[in-house]
C-alpha cells in the first residue's frame, strides 16, 4: 500500500524500511552533575561518582556508566534518531562500550539499517535490525549498540 | 597466591572465579512514579509514561523502559549482587527483555559465572563472563543479560 511520497514520510512502517538506510540524531551535551546523578541511582561506583577518587582508577577521570550512555542513546533514538511507527520496541540486542563517555562530551546517534524481516506469523508486523553508532564530538565511538526492534506494516494495526 | 580463605573472602579476585558460581543480588521494588520518571528523561514513549496511553498499545499498561530494567539491574549487581575487585567495568554484553517489568514489580538479579580468562597480554588481569538474570517477584525473567567484566589478580594492581 506503501506509495512513493508515504516512502518519504515519517514514522517510518515496514515498508519504508531497506537495508542500508541511515539515520542522524540530535546531539546531547553530557555533563559532570548529569554522570554522577545517575550514577548515584544506579551504578554507585567511585569512577562514575567522585571526580578524585575516579583519576586513581584504570579510566583516570571520571566517565558515565555505560548504562547512562545507553539510556542517552535511547533518549537520541526517541526524540528523533529513528522515528518508526508505533515507537521504538526492542526485544534484545548486544552492546559495546569502546571508550567511555566523559563530562562535556557532546553524544550523537548514527544509525544504519541492516536487515528487517517480516514476521511469518503475524501479519501486521516484522523486525528490523539496526546498528546504532554512539559518537562524540571527536567522532570517537563511546557505544555500539545492534538491537533488533518491532515494526509494523503500515495500514495493519 | 589464593588461599582456600581468600577463596570465600569479599571483594572476588581473579583467582577466587571458577565457571558455575552463583550470586544473588537484593531486591528492587520498582515503582509507577521511578518508570515514568525515568522514561521523562531517558525514554519518553506513551508506553513508559502514560497508563491511560499504555493500555492502548501492545503492553496493555505501563511498562518499564528496558534500559530502565537494565540499569536496576547494575544498581543490584553494584549494590552487592556481584562483588569484584576494582568494580564493575563491562567492555560489552548481549542484553534481552523476554516481558517488561510493571509497576510493583519487585526485582532481583540471580548470576552465574560462565568463564574466566586470564589476559594474555596484561598479567594483572582478565576478563569473566556473566549471565545475569533479572527476575520479577513471580519469578518471571523480565531481562538476560551476559556481560564480559574486567577482573584483577589479587595483589597485582
Amino acid at each position: 500500500m506503501a506509495t512513493e511520497d508515504s516512502r518519504q514520510s515519517r514514522p517510518l512502517y515496514l515498508e519504508d524500511l531497506a537495508p542500508g538506510q541511515r539515520f542522524t540524531s540530535g546531539t546531547y551535551p553530557l555533563e559532570e552533575a548529569a554522570i554522577r546523578e545517575f550514577a548515584a541511582q544506579f551504578d554507585p561506583q567511585p569512577f562514575h561518582l567522585d571526580p578524585d577518587a575516579a583519576r586513581r582508577t584504570l579510566f583516570e577521570g571520571l566517565v558515565a556508566s555505560g548504562w547512562h550512555t545507553a539510556a542517552i542513546t535511547m533518549r537520541l533514538l526517541v526524540t528523533g534518531g529513528l522515528e518508526l511507527a508505533g515507537g521504538l520496541i526492542g526485544t534484545g540486542a548486544t552492546i559495546s562500550w569502546p571508550k567511555p563517555a566523559r563530562p562535556g562530551d557532546v553524544l550523537r546517534v548514527e544509525t544504519e539499517l541492516v536487515e528487517v524481516k517480516p514476521s511469518r506469523s503475524r501479519m501486521n508486523r516484522g523486525t528490523a535490525t539496526f546498528r546504532c553508532t554512539t559518537l562524540n564530538q571527536r567522532d570517537e565511538v563511546v557505544q555500539t549498540f545492534t538491537g533488533t526492534l518491532l515494526v509494523w506494516r503500515r495500514g495493519a494495526r
